[in-house]
């Protein structure tokens, strides 16, 4: 008979491309969620939380083609042979619920949704499967209202979570203008509006001259390749030049460029009344050119929307990982899309959402400063006499009643060092030690445990006799104390 | 050549046993668990997040021996074959995050994680694949302060979500004693063991008298059918009986009942002392016995712990679906469980920890009328001139920045009526009207939406005249005119 093979150990690691968030990374996740999802309300979005899992029909896109629709989504089958799939975003979920729910729901719906979504991918560096997307949509108006009301609100959720006026730009667009521009180019063949339309996506990255060799012969790369141009002479090629270049001194002035470079399209002119009735709101609102700004250079996502595009750009610079300043960048982007719901009712509902992007704004958040207050762990209370763990948890009683956060060393009590190496690895600001002596006098220790940090790095013995870092006070005084020496850092 | 097949329309439902989530719904729960989060904060318990994929390996129980392990959980293979299931609790995922990061983790090590899981099985009414769980754990400790603080925590817990005090209790029951009666019983035969643990389960349902029957030779059920007994004898029967009928009046008593109910088991002793320590802590915090109760009736979840076992239930009455009333019931258990760790590592890890169940928590709080408040929908604008969307913006934002959570109407105006429905979908509490008059005026048009609708449902046509449901105002006054009718309810 064979022996049984012995079951080896499993591994205990995140699956590839995810991973794990601790303390204050959640809250301070959470915390930034909440400060928005507040601005959304106030705006009366609704809140809307569709389940993770959806069915790939319902998603779309994804449909099984060979064995399992793998690509870019998990996906598995339900035990009625059903595929389901993990959600890769917000806005799939918000045209099913919208389709299926239609009844129901207000028109027009404005929603909010945030949570987590999944994508299939190959994981890397600061890329994973599963990451946070915080989204605001309002669906069943074609009114440019709900567009600058989205810009707008975007505006008030950046002040609101702590990027300062002046920090931040909210550059708008029209993709309508863009098609305007190609119809005043007389680029008819859909291959070559196409390659149009990739070369003005490389605008970000070569400029202006870049574009205007990319949209004719073509252009000698940086590292030597030379890549072949659209082949528009100089005269078709103007208005997309003249489209990218038209941002002038105002609002008024960037419209005005913008009806010349679309030429006689009405297609064109349409997207210009767009962007014009976009800018009166924001100008009546008070959101001026430094919070909301028209800017024809915007290029991003102008090709998956149909209307208005707008895009969050934190103007501050910061260190890039060669130490070379750069600004921070997008941490937002959105727009008009017009066919959300179409797939599943046929009927064409009008759209417009933005996607916050969070873990860039937290990055930014944290670049800012703005995040250090939540590290600080709990008031740690250490135990000198294992029969008193009932007076310990008095004491932590009573610092909780007080608002501070605090907890009783739950370990062996054996060692006292094990107790403050606990304490320092909790970040605690504070511990609190009282031995029967102290018990019997009526008094705590308390210990500064951040002064006594930079003591020990830092101090020559004179200071550190100077500046004593541990107190003996009243147990009536312990919470006065600790106030006292909280309100220090 | 064949026509090309039109591919048919998706479907726009949720997957089976998922559902969507709306407006209140998602910001009730979200609120709630906040509440939680700052008492399982001001304990010292940290945040955690996992993600919500883990490799079936880490997760355990569910090893493919056939196709999938699809048992329980929704589980696919990975691009590199390593099956990935989603979690199907909180606690799993514990397990595998201490062992991969216990070196840079504090021991103990206090956890918190809220969030959804995912149950493969057949959906039913009210039982979902997805719901949300709310956990809190303390890893590598053995001392009962850390069983003791988290019965406390909890019953923090449920008053700080408005759960008065006397409307619930944690009942506190401890494995080893049933061990320690298992013992005093004499029954070895593991196989008769396992029979007597099952027929203590059924408890709840068939009172002592009809346990009693069934540890012996059997049982008349209710049905007419006849259940097999386990076949003790009335002494070997003696000492379960004896368990679960200790309770005495008050911790003491019920102590000591239970060490006559454990004989000579040393097992059974030490269970004992472990419910004596934790009724000392109780005591001496001044959670009594109205709060936290030693009561060795509590049998669920017994089997699966393996020291404390608690359970937290809602007393005050409720109506069931036949009218009946009845007690609310469980919200939540938990207890200690020493083997967490050690298929990992091969180390026992000592923990203890609590569930709270999410949903049914909230559905005591709505029976409690605690959830209300934010079932009202935002201020609505109305817009009776297109061209002056801006002045009706103006109006939202004077609203906002009074705190008032407020917006513009953005469907097509023409149809007045249509605004007003929209606004009774919202659940508004207040419309604002304002046409070219009112404006030239200086003027608006305030209507009590929730006055109007209850006099049109109640009223004479006296009162009706007597309380007008709309008001105007100069429009410098709008804001505390609002302030004053909100007010009212």
């Amino acid at each position: 008979m064979a022996k049984p093979k012995k079951t080896p150990r499993p591994k205990a690691v995140t699956p590839k491309g995810f991973r794990d968030y601790f303390g204050s990374e959640v809250t301070g996740r959470s915390e930034m969620l909440d400060q928005i999802a507040r601005v959304y309300h106030a705006y009366g979005f609704d809140a809307l939380e569709s389940s993770a899992v959806e069915t790939v029909e319902a998603l779309g896109k994804f449909l099984p083609d060979v064995d399992r629709p793998n690509e870019g989504v998990f996906a598995w089958q339900d035990e009625d042979d059903t595929w389901m799939a993990l959600r890769y975003d917000l806005t799939a979920p918000l045209a099913r619920v919208y389709a299926q729910h239609r009844n129901d729901l207000p028109t027009p719906y404005r929603r909010y949704a945030m949570g987590p979504v999944w994508r299939n991918e190959k994981p890397g560096p600061g890329r994973f499967r599963q990451f946070y997307q915080c989204d605001a949509d309002t669906v069943g108006t074609a009114s440019m209202a709900a567009d600058a009301e989205i810009c707008m609100m975007l505006a008030d959720c950046l002040e609101a979570v702590g990027i300062p006026r002046g920090d931040y730009v909210i550059r708008v667009n029209n993709r309508k203008v863009l098609n305007g521009v190609l119809e005043h180019t007389g680029v008819t063949d859909p291959a070559q509006a196409a390659d149009v339309l990739r070369t003005i996506d490389k605008f970000d990255k070569v400029g202006v001259a870049g574009v205007a060799e990319l949209l004719g012969k073509g252009r000698l790369d940086a590292s030597g390749a030379y890549i072949d141009g659209v082949g528009l002479s100089d005269d078709q090629a103007a208005p997309v030049l003249a489209f990218l270049t038209s941002k002038g001194a105002d609002a008024n002035e960037t419209l005005t460029n913008l009806s010349a470079a679309v030429g006689e399209s009405a297609m064109g002119a349409e997207g210009v009344a767009e962007l014009r009735q976009m800018a009166e709101l924001f100008a009546a609102a008070g959101y001026g050119a430094h919070r909301i700004d028209i800017d024809p250079s915007v290029v991003r996502g102008l090709g998956y929307y149909t209307g208005p595009v707008f895009e969050a750009e934190l103007t501050f610079e910061i260190l890039d990982e060669k130490g070379r300043k750069r600004q921070f960048g997008s941490v937002s982007g959105g727009g008009r899309y017009d066919d959300l719901v179409k797939r599943f009712t046929g009927q064409p509902v009008p759209a417009v959402g933005v996607s916050i992007g969070v873990d860039r704004l937290l990055a930014a958040l944290h670049a800012k400063g703005r995040m250090s207050a939540d590290a600080q762990g709990p008031i740690v209370v250490t135990v000198m006499d294992r029969d008193r763990m009932a007076d310990y948890q008095a004491l932590v009683a009573e610092l909780r009643a007080a608002g501070l956060r605090a907890e009783v060393y739950l370990g062996n009590p054996k060692n006292f060092g094990n107790q403050l190496k606990y304490a320092d690895k909790r970040q605690s600001p504070v511990a609190v030690i009282q031995g029967s002596d102290e018990a019997a006098r009526g008094v705590v220790q308390i210990k500064d445990l951040i002064l006594g940090a930079k003591l020990a790095e830092t101090a020559t013995l004179e200071e550190w006799k100077d500046r004593p870092s541990q107190y003996e006070v009243p147990v009536t005084e312990m919470v006065t104390k600790i106030r006292e020496i909280l309100d220090l850092y």
